[in-house]
């Protein structure tokens, strides 16, 4: 069996000391399919420079200005095959749309745009070009979220009735965080560059995608609050939203960037009428498996025999993985897609997992259901179609 | 010290496989405070004397009608000093206004009666006559729910900002309680003998009382969705409930009798500003703490020092308490303020964690709001005062 | 279906303060088998009058002398039925025979004596006597436990293959009892009254029985090492055992009152060649159990269906019993077989759970070898037969 | 501040299919210190040059011998400055000369050698040339392993008294693994591949290498039982073993391959004289402290401050980290250490967690004496100096 070459990456954002930037590398890099030779990693030039150096990339290809990388790498020979973004929000569309243009395959941090409009815009192009498109909700490539998927999907919990996903976390709510200047000066908290929310678009989007991923079904109406405990916040740092399903299923949703205590608490509970599951991001090796009735099992990655699983993972039972895997997992996706796009074939079926475009443009319906209902004191809204 | 004598105790309803008739035989003689002497177990008059017989009652103290229990016993010297009430809902009200007005102590199970107004006359009639009058929300009675209230109180928590209430179980979801018999001759899905709801009253309101009695606030606005997925279901099945809270807080409450695979998961969290309380009745012997930023800390019964939690204990740390002990508190704080009342003392400092007709009357409220929000469409709906 | 009468039982030990006789009383009164009638609560006659008073006991039954209460309650046409036997271990044994020799049946805490010989003594006595002999090996009562031992008896888990048994507490390690002064007066290091070991036959007896309560199965050879870490202890405080069986199984039994931190881990785990089982006495709602290469299950009290643990709880599923369920559950099991002897029947087959005379026995062998081979520098040592 | 270049690594061992050759490679890579540039991937020349070209190797530079791998590579300017060892066991010890002999750093799987006298050559070899030979005791790059051992070792938990650690596995009862075929022909049970013990190399050098790395001591006598469930089997496939340290601490270590239902159940609790420490390698992001008396905490990767987890740690806390990343930090110190020795620097203050070559040599000393001990019937066994 011949090796595919190594796909050559650029990334957009992810200078020194960007967290999300160093995540994607590793991501990158975990199971070779990728090689980083070109970034805009700083809009500031010098910094952007002296990022590239810390990367022992090429200075010819390191860039200030990310329109500038586009045409020049998609000009080159050994040009890029695809790019990283992983700059604030509101980049996120010019960009994608940017590279998409010059015939570049994408890779994007979540979320996919900061309106429905630019997004659903940003969705077409990709379709039009026929390039891949990964959106970076990083959950869905842990591979006991691709098992409980795969079980949904076939029926082992029966018909889903009731969905619980919450996303708690504590960072607002430290005090260093809770001052004026940091609400001033942070840029989760300016609309003009995370978009018009906050906790919502930052975290409540993964958990609207992880229980959309596993239970296979989008709610049809929701009613939503969002809240900001922090005086001087502009955007919502708390949010509680109830889901009704075509299928008259329920569910509720909570997310908060103020949950006292709660380092990155991504809980997800499924109830179908056989039986129900339930996985903990903090630990992402276990999937729990309770009949109506019954006892309780713990599935564990490895284990339990699963093509969906197998194919996301990399050690035997017992060997934990972690986000970093599950990272490497949509890189991974993304890199089959790539060669299969690039080759004219059809999507590789294991790589479905690998969360898209479209699961951007249903973020950010709910955003906007979420933010009408809100405005409307709570009322009921349908989604988007 | 002097011990003070047995109180004579009565109980009606409770007959032969009433599963909470049982319970509370065993919490009332668990401490030894109490000894059953009198009883009407069942209206049928002969189930109510063979269920005498097996709790070895003196005949002539066997009643088939709660009425003349009460005349009967008021009347003989050796009466009985309280009454436990173990029947449906819809005859709480009539019953305890019965007893009380024979100026016997009332014990009764939760609801404390069918509509709020019946639970309003109830509540002036207890203080007018001066009887003590505790209402088992049994999981008060959990030294670690105790410690948990205490530490809200004291502050150690900061001030509250989300509390976050659920009680799953799956009894409903078993395919023989799917029936179409089943919902058609089940109390539990009779209006006229359940009251006008079925999950809220029976579990929601353990809930929204749990959250209330650790958190030290009761909401002023709620919103809330009542589900039946139950072909054939009269009453609610599914309850989701959004709250604020007057100083700002926020919270969720949900209560499901559909959760396939739950037993008995009612969860309690409480994010203070600065720090977290966690608690789960499965696991009713520790209590987690999480301080802003911080490592959690499992605080166990017996072990954390702390006078509200060992004045509801009976074994050193490391042998676990459970439901029956719980209960049993109840009784035995209801004793104790049995005694100070017949001795026209204050009520005792240590008992006034146990629950009474005012906590059944703010049930009332809370359940009757969350109806009017439902009828509504989940309008926001504020509390009665 | 009529109801058996109230037992009348005494209790010899048990004085205010002592907490085994307190936990000993709510364990006979909870199931309403037991009515305590008199005592011998203490040696000292002042304090046995007043514990006595505090039990609200007829003053003409409370006795300063076991051997008086034997003699008196012998006499009386309502005598006691049953004694329970509370007292530091040195006295068990003595107490138990004179009992026994007045025909009344014996309730004992562990260990049953303080030397085999002693203990085998009393053994044939109690066979002699036909009188019923409980020893209160207290988890053996958990419902969880009693499924456990089904489990592998009905060859569930296969053939055994390994034990793991431990059991940690840190009480000896709090700084106040590791004072000299402590190591002076307390009885519990002082081999008149505690016998030849502490640890070993404090906790260590109580891991050696449940190993063998579940697994069925007694070693045949053990090689040990005691150990006492504090200055100026008399007896072990730490305890290290390997354990070989007859059908090639290994173990190792691990007890220690040194453990920092340690409530009470008492913690079984078996492996047998087709499945696994864990208990923890911290959570004894729970049994884990795992086959091997598979997934494991959480079985729970109330939902595994198990006659050995339906008989041995009270109440549902997700309603969490503990410790003094499971030390009534012995109650009960006493009082089934001693109403059965006294009617001259066979012994009722889910009482067959109870521990007895044999077991204590069984325990003094293993503390015998566990003490022959540390003085031989931890050398293999064959069980007595 | 500059960045170091790439490390050119060889590989030896590792062709398709092996599991450990894969993970040294994406350790290696997955802080990108690493190129892998030669390799000896197999003894089969054809097998070398398919894994090779699936690793998109220079042919040039795959071996099929790692004796002229070692001479080539040497000899090149390019010439590779580490090699990775991943053969069996017995080759390890051979090859790590060779490459050592060549100017070569080693990065070697455990077991270090298959005698100790091997083994302690192989050491003074390492010592004499001035080369970094790191170990791949795996769990030492975990950060909380790293947090409990700064702990232990800055006094927080006391002095140390109990050590209890164990590993235990299924793998070996497995069913497929149980036949005669199997125990004839894998290498873990033929002692010429092997060495001459099974489980205790395998896993028990690894329990016994993360007790001695946290608690900052080692035994100086032990006892041991080897035991071979298996009918046929050569080697041990169970391991119990007893300890004693010079400071009167005690501790129980017990690895097994039989084990029913365990995955890499690897465990260690070290017992101080103020508090307690618990990890468990299946959970490897959190590490439990109790104090002694107190309530146990739940201290987490990247919330605990810490310059020891926090030099091995790459996301925050809550995004779970994993086997991977500790293999990684092996890799990542190994670096650090080889450019600090090329550049004839002092070692990297942040590296003295990365075993090596003298952990080698004392889990050496511990197999033999464990050997020695269960020749004698489980006599105690002094260490060797």
């Amino acid at each position: 069996m011949s090796v595919p070459r190594r796909l050559r990456l650029g990334m957009v954002g992810g200078g020194d000391g960007a967290f999300i930037g160093s995540v994607h590398r590793i991501a990158a890099r975990l199971d070779d399919c990728y090689e980083l030779v070109a970034a805009s990693l700083s809009s500031n030039a010098e910094r952007a420079a002296a990022s590239a150096a810390g990367l022992r990339l090429d200075p010819a290809r390191s860039y200030a200005e990310y329109r500038d990388m586009a045409r020049a790498e998609a000009a080159r020979p050994d040009g890029i095959d695809a790019v990283a973004i992983v700059t604030p929000n509101y980049l996120h569309a010019p960009m994608a749309t940017a590279f998409l243009e010059a015939g570049i395959h994408v890779i994007c941090d979540k979320p996919l745009a900061i309106s429905l409009a630019e997004g659903v815009a940003l969705a077409s192009l990709a379709r039009e070009r026929g390039k891949v498109f990964a959106l970076t909700h990083v959950y869905a490539g842990y591979p006991m979220v691709r098992h409980a998927r795969a079980m949904v999907a076939a029926g082992e919990i029966g018909e889903v009735r009731l969905v619980q996903v919450e996303y708690p976390q504590d960072w607002l709510a430290e005090p260093a965080n809770q001052s004026e200047e940091y609400q001033r000066d942070n840029w989760h908290n300016d609309p003009l560059r995370a978009g018009p929310n906050g906790c919502l678009g930052d975290i409540g989007s993964h958990a609207y995608h992880l229980a959309g991923y596993v239970s296979g079904m989008l709610p049809n109406e929701i009613l939503a609050e969002l809240h900001a405990f922090t005086p001087g916040r502009r955007l919502d740092d708390h949010v509680q939203v109830m889901l009704r399903y075509a299928n008259g299923a329920r569910g509720m949703l909570w997310s908060s960037q103020m949950a006292t205590g709660c380092e990155n608490g991504l809980r997800l509970r499924v109830y179908g009428t056989k039986a129900a599951l339930s996985f903990e991001q903090e630990n992402p090796n276990e999937l729990w498996l309770t009949p109506q009735g019954g006892s309780a099992q713990r599935l564990t990655r490895g284990r339990v025999r699963s093509a969906a699983a197998d194919a996301a993972t990399r050690v035997p039972s017992g060997h934990p993985e972690g986000y970093l895997e599950a990272f490497a997992q949509l890189y991974r996706d993304a890199a089959a897609r790539i060669h299969a796009s690039d080759a004219a074939q059809a999507v590789p079926e294991l790589t479905l997992g690998m969360p898209d475009v479209d699961d951007g443009v249903a973020g950010l319906k709910f955003m906007d259901a979420a933010m009408e209902s809100n405005r409307q004191g709570s009322r009921w809204i349908r989604l988007a179609e």
